[in-house]
């Protein structure tokens, strides 16, 4: 089984299944295609290859069946190990979590569109002053802690459904993105961040990112240079 | 078990798990909210009793739980009824039923803009025009097209993998699109889109939404009367 990736310092969609895949050591080979989004460039000749999609995560079966979407996979995986706890076991816990995963997929879209994914800069200024003048990702950010409390709570923690699940692979990048642009959280949403940055699929991602080096202006609006 | 939704003639979301409940015969109360998006409506304020997301569609079961988001509702019915085909059974057909799902919940950012649905209303001429002026419109219409031609080549139709399921709920709305604006489709995707507005849901939904008559000028940016 394959996953292809894009650029482990931006590619948020492609960390989702990435770290999910890790953390229930799921053995599978990385292909990992540079950005670039300019018309027939390397990336999208490679990427048609796989799917037909043009779009990064896909994960391709050792028979070349292609799936595409980063939820899709998700699915995919907990549909191939009923056996891991890919998401929650109670069936109330399990349907919370996909309708948090979900309302990320087509949601968030100050957050995602003000703030993206940069694992090796820090932009606390940049996060300052976007609260200042964007109303709408302050409001996103009240929705995103309003949901982890919520789920902590019910929970218990340390993860949103106790144990890492595939609802923490699917905020992996959102925690990328609130602590790199110093977004201000409650205590008990801080410490989940922490968690989540620490569990060992996130870890890995995060040191392959720092170490990739791999700087691409049009990924960049807020930095000149690394 | 009630289900939340907006007006039927323009809420495309709230489509897609209606159309799923009538077709798989699972019974619930309906709760129509009429849209309106300005601070404080009343449709935010009764939405707020049910849901902390302020978006239909939402479930709610008998205990009060709420599930949102039109994906996560879907993977809710399937959880609660897996004696009921909801997915395709092969797992690979419910791979790619669920990543042409997912890629339609987080993309086809075109059509979605430029064609917001409007059962009610005949906007070929607007078809015509957006086509002409707006390139990502056809490049979007190209991928759906070659979408479901190749699940309906796989299947051998007469829906997406055969039996109606949840990826033609889910294309149901789509389907509203591409017809009220006549956005044209080769034969195999004219056939589908006819088989989908014949399906019993489907046909449902449609003759409630013309029963709505009920002009939202907000939701009008091409009709200044019904």
């Amino acid at each position: 089984m394959k996953l292809v990736i894009g650029n482990k310092n931006y590619s948020s969609w492609s960390m989702r299944p990435w770290v999910l895949l890790k953390h229930f050591g799921i053995a599978f080979e990385e292909v990992k295609l540079r950005f670039d989004f300019t018309p027939d460039s390397a990336f999208y000749r490679e990427l048609a290859r796989f799917s037909p999609v043009g779009k990064v995560p896909v994960l391709i079966e050792d028979d070349g069946f292609a799936v595409w979407d980063s939820l899709a996979i998700t699915e995919y995986i907990a549909d191939r190990h009923p056996d891991l706890p890919i998401w929650p076991r109670e069936v109330q816990a399990r349907a919370r979590a996909r309708s948090l995963c979900a309302e990320m997929h087509s949601g968030y879209a100050a957050l995602r569109g003000h703030c993206p994914m940069n694992i090796d800069a820090d932009l606390a200024a940049v996060g300052q002053r976007l609260l200042a003048t964007e109303p709408k990702l302050q409001q996103d950010l009240n929705r995103l802690c309003a949901a982890w409390s919520e789920a902590l709570q019910a929970s218990g923690g340390p993860f949103l459904f106790g144990e890492f699940s595939a609802a923490d692979a699917f905020f992996a990048p959102v925690v990328m993105r609130v602590t790199r642009y110093s977004l201000p959280l409650p205590a008990v949403c801080q410490s989940y961040a922490e968690a989540v940055s620490a569990a060992a699929g996130v870890r890995d991602w995060i040191s392959d990112a720092l170490a990739e080096r791999d700087f691409l202006d049009f990924e960049e609006p807020y930095r000149a240079q690394p």
